[in-house]
């Protein structure tokens, strides 16, 4: 007989410690979280740690290409490491709906364990707490990561170094994540074979940190797509960005899908792109760097930094025509992640 | 007219910011917040630190005593206290429905920002999702609280110096928290004066460690009760424990509650309310400590380790009979942090 999630799962009391012990022990076992305390005690070394959280909505929580625990490991992670930190240490809370599968929930925790091993980070601390039944939709995740940050690495995500001339790369093709998600929706009666791109990107960001002292910013493109990072970025500064369609990297089914329902891949989610901005001496050999890692085989440069139309950003489309980047007013799709 | 929360607040476009600008960052303001980068850069001396989490759901969100947002700065805070740390960051995740009334939403931010103030905690990072209506109820906050932990007090979340003789101390009276949130639920149609005890306790523990160095072990008493505190405090270890019902103070309000509606208060939820192990010797001292506290006036010593018994904790009653502390076992009640 297949089991469910109970409210008692969700007391402190006996039903909460099988729960915690057959599951969450089981999968993320480290010393750390077997100990069970409510705080887990770590040692870092230095004194400068970067600190994210994300909460988990997507819908549905499985879907092509990964599901809401990849997703809930990968974020999180990503956010540590484009700030230019080594994530080490995850919490993960988990808000269960009254009658969720058990075995589903088996599901996600191991991916989670699986991509958080990948990773190298540990998940060292957690909460669960059960809603009844149509309080809350499934499940959902909030992660919390710390990382060790290098003082060298301090300016990654402010951003403060980037000039003029400094080019602007992405990891590969984008709009991926959203376009499966939303496939992945019933309702929109559409079937395609377009894959998440969610992955961790820590690995691969670090070759690129070993490799190069000139890069000057990265954010992850999650959330209101490249446009919202680019957007972002120039806000209040003294440079502006020009950016080449031509040389953004779109998979043919995920354009296919964008210009039928009006959707731009630009604006897009993507849980696998970084947006790096480099010295432009060293541009081709992070895209070199990139291409040989498996999550950055179709990077390219999109675009640079320049000093005209400062505050802005400004794409030449493939036509050959131009258009500004605003920031994405109204929602585009919700629980996207 | 009314706001209410769309669901392109949780976009990551324009409305998104606009929330975060006019609300987030207006409350909780502080330079690390307010630069706004996805990971918070902090600088923590020693390396020791605790790191905690927990996701709040409580229903109703407002209630007497408090509301979540109080709920969620102070169950982290005193988390991370318990374990013998100095709280310093949170981060702070919003999962809010889709029609939500800002104003409501003002209010909780406008409680955490004091109660985050009060306690002398920063909180540094966070992230808003939307979901759409029906899909999860009203609005539910993680907090993860990073604390500074001295090498001294590296041994008080698990408790390993305990020896029969020490005494178990609580600062006040217990089953407050959840008999005023059961009472604020609509269903029960019960009216009462009963107020949630919902409190960061961080400061006075602090002056407990400072005149004591015999404390050997805390937690607070939250979800399940007094009793599933002393039950995990003892399962699987060569001491047992003795707790003295008439020692543990009820407020007559909630003990009247507890009987009509047949609850142990031992098994009933506190936020505000810590179970301290110390050596004998120290006992009264920290007792005169914590009733000089205004969250510490109720302060007893409510029982003690024993050598025998190992691995059980009993009860004297009030009429003189002895019976077991289990684990509670099934929900008591759901949603009440």
């Amino acid at each position: 007989m297949k089991k469910n999630i109970l409210l008692g799962h969700g007391s402190g009391g006996k039903l909460s410690h099988d729960l915690i012990n057959n599951l969450f022990v089981r999968y993320f076992d480290n010393p750390t979280l077997n100990s069970q305390t409510d705080s887990a005690l770590l040692k870092i070394k230095g004194e400068n740690i970067a600190f994210t959280t994300d909460s988990y909505v997507v819908d549905p929580i499985f879907f092509p290409g990964g599901n809401i625990g990849k997703l809930a490991i990968a974020g999180t992670v990503n956010d540590l490491s484009v700030a230019g930190a080594t994530p080490l240490y995850l919490s993960s809370s988990f808000i269960i709906e009254e009658g969720f599968p058990i075995d589903d929930l088996e599901e996600i925790v191991k991916t989670m364990a699986s991509e958080a091993k990948k990773a190298g980070v540990k998940i060292v601390t957690g909460d669960t707490k059960v809603v009844d039944k149509g309080k809350c939709d499934k499940v959902f995740i909030n992660t919390t990561g710390i990382g060790q940050l290098e003082e060298k690495h301090k300016n990654i995500s402010s951003g403060k170094n980037i000039k003029s001339g400094d080019k602007i790369i992405i990891n590969g093709t984008i709009a991926d994540h959203g376009m499966a998600i939303l496939s992945a929706r019933n309702e929109l009666k559409i079937t395609s074979d377009i894959q998440s791109d969610c992955a961790c990107l820590n690995k691969m960001i670090k070759k690129v940190l070993d490799v190069s002292d000139k890069v000057k910013f990265m954010r992850d493109a999650t959330r209101g797509g490249v446009a919202t990072v680019l957007s972002e970025l120039v806000d209040k500064k003294n440079y502006g960005i020009n950016i080449d369609e031509s040389s953004v990297n779109v998979n043919e089914n995920v354009k296919g899908i964008c210009e039928m329902l009006g959707f731009d891949p630009m604006y897009v989610a993507n849980e696998g792109k970084v947006v790096i901005v480099a010295g432009s001496e060293d541009a081709d050999k992070i895209i070199k760097t990139l291409q040989k890692d498996e999550f950055g085989k179709n990077s390219s440069i999109i675009g640079e930094i320049t000093e005209n139309h400062s505050g802005k950003g400004w794409i030449t489309t493939e036509i050959g025509g131009k258009r500004i980047i605003d920031m994405l007013s109204g929602e585009q799709l919700p629980r996207i992640c």
